[in-house]
């Protein structure tokens, strides 16, 4: 089956509704079948200059698939038929050289280009937004940039083109893997992993894509930016550190060698069950702040041990992983075992919110087509500051929403709480109902010290809740980076800045 | 005992020369003792601006204490008694408005600031160069910022200002440890190290300061660079790690929220010997990308064993270490030790080794009492590129000095080698020799594909080399930083661009 226009992915996957809406019946009530629209897309604005005519298409389902992003307002438009924002072509080049050609005359004609990896961007970063004094949009596919080149197995990397999906690049790997595994893995790329530090697998240290990337290689509308392999260096400002969140907004990530290693060989799980949800918070901080680091460290609180069927009795989860290519990792497991003694362990919780982690993004569709309004949102914050910001976020959105919360990452100092939250939709008035909800929760998470986003980006959606959180100056410096890399302001206007 | 004026730190910690002299003789031939200098500093181009004088200071010693930092360079010409680059006065703000006074009226003065830790430097990154069209120079010496001011004991973080030493910083945080040793933690400060991208105690993961900022406090003369304490955030490239390593070029940073832990209550280590290199770095490696990540994991090589009297038999030798606050860390001694088999486990090295260390820098400055020349450089690349570079280096310097090679830190995909040379000097053109051998040493490591620093910054020492190194469109948006920050090129002119 084809991808969907407008839904998650594979459209074959979609969810059947009938039990669907039975099972959520209780809580949403009586629900109604809406069926998707036709395709409404605007006439292109401009043609697809002759040069870029052998790798570029202006043809309307493939402008459509390359209009949106995959949040709730996204996929409501593209539900309904709204195409409004497609790009007036897509270029899809099948080298560097055909990638700079792209931004040169862009440049030269007065478009805007916007670098599109997998389109499941949940913050509109893939989006055609004019600047000022642009004529038209082109988004750049790199689907066709997808191999890997080179791997290196005494330094354990490999140099890996940007447009690679998740498990092209994983089945490439062979031996090895990158183990980076975003719920959105199937339908997202390497380059749209480091532009947006993707969250992946690993619930510690590795926690970001960032940590993965040992040189980085980006066209920008000013020359190549190509960093050295190196497994570390203290000269100046991290060179890497500086394309990673980037956003397509100071060049094009080609290529980059990555950091791989052994698939694991031993792996060691469990879950806890709390009945007290600030016994489990201390039990997951002491795991987090005890040198153990579990690759998996997922807590789950009653609403999300629920909605998941996890379990049935109101206690909150914590999911635990340890795993290893090289030694038994059963110790490992017991030690942090040892510090959630208030809790109850148990072995099959993991594997039920595993299947129910990977459906998710199905699920949201489904609900779109049932009516129901469901969206996600996640943070980070210190310990000392988590419980009130969790009261807060709680308090936000209580009369409006259903609403759960689960650690997706944890370090020593703090968690990364990330948010469902589900609701009878407004028929009509569902943009302006999640505009609602999201400003709720934007406004709860910062006020409470949290972070507009750990793993998701900042795009357009967070953009000025952002710029509530970071210092005047570096958004000062930022923006002298974009002019003086991206003068015409070609890439992705419109975006973090 | 006051600390050296050119020597490394308290005046009454100097070596006895005689006995150095007869244990370095089979190597250098009979030394002869030369006596320090009288001092000679040039008299102040600018007064101190009544705004400034209630704290600042133009005392002879004060001025010629900040003019050069300790590297091989700065200790001979201090040695010798030329303080030719002192400031024209030192400034010691006593508080964040004091700071930014002295940015803005060395504005309007025309003058230069060189934020001043510990002046430890050893790449030129203290000194007082002027900027164009600069009259004078003021060394802001930050010692007076030397408290923590709040624990934060559930999320393990600690607001720490920057110019606290090392020894009392650790002192305030009573139970617990930044765990931040660099070898020049005695006269070095946070807000040193968090520029410079310091590398500390841990050999692995949390190699740099870089991963202990929590979030940064820093002045420029364009507004407050305040970041929120978060474990993480995925918004737009990191705010805290563009002030990492920007080398006092863009703002002053006054406090920091660092990560702190427990003091390790249990600890495990041993010292493998290897007759053959190779095994011992393939043993190395193999740690390195086991996931056990140990605190210490030194390789020393055979020269540096014998220079450092660790082993007298030509073997390598591995230093590892394992520590934690919360389990016993012998059975992760031990997963590491079968990686090792190649070797030999022993005991006493470590001890060894660790005192040879601590004394390193004191040796450094008996040596240029003896008129030998002794310097160290380190860098970092991939295990598939160490061979070539330990070897290219060794042809590099084989004829002009001793060369010995430790890895101070190492990571999965490679070691961070750090050499030390030693050779007679040519009395008078030292400083020569110094620069030839120090370009053989860069050329050789660049053209291996190491980087110029691992963790001594760039400074104005490695800008050449690091100009090589680096993307051209990343120093572009550097210097585009930079003139949105400090538009006047107040901030340590010279450094890093």
């Amino acid at each position: 089956m084809p991808r969907s226009l407008w839904g998650w992915g594979d459209a074959g996957q979609a969810l059947e509704l009938e039990p669907l809406a039975r099972r959520v019946r209780p809580f949403f009530g009586e629900l109604e079948v809406e069926n998707e629209a036709g395709l409404r897309v605007p006439k292109p604005r401009v043609g697809i200059p002759s040069e870029l005519a052998a790798f570029a298409s202006s043809e309307e389902r493939d402008r459509a698939a390359h209009c949106w992003g995959k949040g709730y307002p996204d996929r409501l438009r593209g539900f309904r038929g709204d195409f409004s924002a497609a790009p007036d072509f897509v270029a899809r080049p099948r080298d560097e050289a055909e990638v700079s050609s792209v931004l040169e005359i862009a440049e030269r004609e007065e478009l805007c280009v916007v670098p599109f990896g997998g389109g499941s961007s949940v913050v509109r970063g893939v989006e055609c937004v004019l600047g000022p004094k642009q004529r038209g949009a082109v988004s750049m596919d790199l689907e066709r940039l997808d191999r890997v080149l080179e791997i290196d197995d005494v330094s354990r990397a490999a140099r890996i083109q940007a447009g690679v999906f998740g498990p092209a690049l994983e089945q490439q790997l062979g031996a090895f893997t990158l183990r980076h595994f975003p719920q959105s893995f199937e339908y997202s790329t390497l380059g749209g992993w480091i532009v947006t530090r993707a969250g992946g697998h690993f619930a510690t240290v590795t926690t970001h894509i960032d940590e993965l990337v040992e040189s980085v290689r980006m066209l920008t509308p000013r020359g190549l930016w190509q960093t050295r392999r190196l497994p570390a260096t203290g000269a100046g400002p991290d060179a890497v550190r500086l394309v990673c969140g980037s956003e397509g907004t100071l060049g094009v990530v080609t290529e980059a060698w990555m950091r791989i290693r052994k698939r694991p060989q031993h792996r060691a799980g469990a879950s806890v069950h709390f009945e007290d949800w600030n016994q489990a918070v201390a039990a997951t901080r002491a795991v987090a702040q005890s040198g153990l680091n579990p690759a998996n460290c997922r807590l789950l609180d009653p609403a999300e041990v629920m909605v998941n069927e996890v379990a049935p009795d109101g206690s909150a989860v914590l999911v635990l992983g340890f795993e290893s290519d090289e030694y038994d990792v059963q110790p490992w497991l017991e030690r942090a075992l040892k510090l959630c003694a208030a809790g109850r362990v148990e072995q099959k919780a993991a594997a039920a919110w595993r299947e129910s982690f990977l459906k998710g993004p199905y699920l949201q569709d489904a609900m779109i087509r049932l009516g129901v309004l469901a969206d996600t949102f996640e943070t980070a914050c210190t310990w000392s500051a988590f419980p009130k910001l969790y009261e807060a976020v709680t308090e936000a959105l209580r009369e409006h929403a259903m609403l759960s919360c689960r650690f997706t990452h944890v370090y020593p100092d703090g968690p990364a709480p990330y948010f469902t939250f589900i609701t009878n939709a407004k028929k009509g008035g569902e943009l302006e109902q999640w505009a609602e909800l999201k400003q709720r929760a934007t406004d709860a998470v910062l006020n409470a010290g949290g972070t507009v986003t750990h793993h998701h980006a900042v795009g357009r959606t967070h953009k000025d809740g952002w710029s509530r959180e970071r210092p005047e100056p570096y958004a000062r410096a930022l923006g002298a980076m974009k002019r003086e890399l991206d003068p015409a302001g070609v890439l992705n206007p419109g975006v973090l800045l």
